[in-house]
């Protein structure tokens, strides 16, 4: 069945087939273009959605997560949201791939431009790897795939987050990877638009290393209270990652 | 000479002497009422004062941090405001047991009533130990000056923020300690008051426990970019800390 599937999905130049140690599920990458760094991987592990659950997850690229969550979840159903066209087809051709077509949908649309496909509190839990770089700050414009995905071009943070509370039912979930120089404005902004961050986890490469990535869970109309959690830390040696992070891939170590 | 400080300090019923292990310098502390935890001898170690700086802290209690910046930095003059009597009087007995007069000052004194004290813009650097408690939350009233020191009684975290906004010129720095489970309301209260916050630090009893402190400096009016430092891990195993916190104590191990 899945050698079946696999025929029919044609690779376009530069493309690639990767093994995501997870359920058998593949998922197709150019490796000129944007590829999924742990970034993603993390915040698969970090979210969660329930039996019955609708998910949606916005700036969705290769299509990493829906796919990751779609093996690790329960949730009943996937949406990734992707404005560039070229990357919305290959994450469509990778849900074919795997045979998800059922389980998850990818749109090709604008986060800012979605009161056409859905209606406020459509969705149980939203989760993104948004661009994490303020408008265009070190961008190199050589690759405008890489940089859209980078770079605050095509959205904000603050787009995300206000569409996200508008599609968000109350007491809805809001999954986020980012950088951690932009805690300040991440917390203003999940606060100003009704999203109450709950949950936060920093992510250290090496245990006496400062943090690069922090994973958020915040509440549709939640209470404030936030839960700090252990770090996470990625390596315990060079090149070697520690048992939670081989957990999280689904490696044998 | 300190022998003969030491001579003229009475102590009250309850009173003992603490030696800080810096500088020779020690604290009158009472067992039955609040005494100085771990959080300000962390904070004095976060926090820093430039030559010719003048410095505020606020609620001050047994002047421990004045007394400890003192020791460790090169600020010119250090200003404790206590707004209960009994403490208030007591840091003011601690400094001289020290021989510091010229060089720390205990005001008792209500941070919400200022204006008569000092002027806009007065401090380089304020320092605030305060009360992690929002109004009376798990309150036990059967000892009020601990319950003052512990709960926003007397005060919130938005009076402080706001007064401290008001009280350091621009570009002065702000460092305060808290609890991470009021993150996101720290944040985005100092974001309100043109307080940015520039540096965190979580403190982790161990280094796979959850954070129950976290360190913050502000800058009046600084750009928005928050550099989260490495974690400080206090116990490498039970009963023992890590070298960082024998440092920052000053101990001999």
């Amino acid at each position: 069945m899945e050698d079946q599937s696999l025929m029919t999905i044609d690779l376009k130049d530069g493309e690639r087939i990767d093994d995501l140690q997870r359920n058998g599920y593949k998922i197709i990458q150019n490796g000129n273009k944007f590829c999924f760094g742990m970034d993603a991987v993390l915040l698969s592990g970090f979210a969660d959605a329930m039996e019955g659950e609708k998910v949606l997850d916005i700036g969705t690229g290769t299509g990493i997560i829906p796919i990751l969550m779609e093996a690790k979840t329960d949730g009943a159903h996937f949406t990734g949201l992707e404005i560039q066209e070229a990357s919305a087809e290959m994450a469509e051709r990778s849900v074919r791939l795997n045979g998800l077509e059922d389980k998850i949908e990818i749109v090709c649309g604008d986060i800012n431009n979605t009161s056409n496909l859905w209606k406020t509190g459509d969705f149980d839990v939203i989760t993104t790897n948004p661009p994490y770089m303020i408008n265009s700050h070190g961008l190199k414009s050589d690759n405008m795939e890489k940089s859209i995905a980078r770079h605050e071009i095509c959205c904000t943070l603050e787009d995300i987050v206000r569409e996200s509370s508008r599609l968000l039912k109350i007491k809805g979930r809001f999954y986020m990877v980012h950088r951690p120089f932009r805690l300040v404005g991440i917390f203003t902004t999940l606060a100003k638009y009704r999203l109450e961050p709950k949950r936060m986890r920093l992510v250290y490469p090496f245990a006496d290393k400062e943090p690069n990535m922090v994973l958020i869970e915040a509440l549709k109309d939640g209470n404030p209270r936030l839960t700090v959690e252990k770090p996470l830390i990625v390596y315990k040696e060079p090149g070697v990652y520690t048992d939670e992070i081989y957990e999280i891939y689904g490696y044998d170590k």
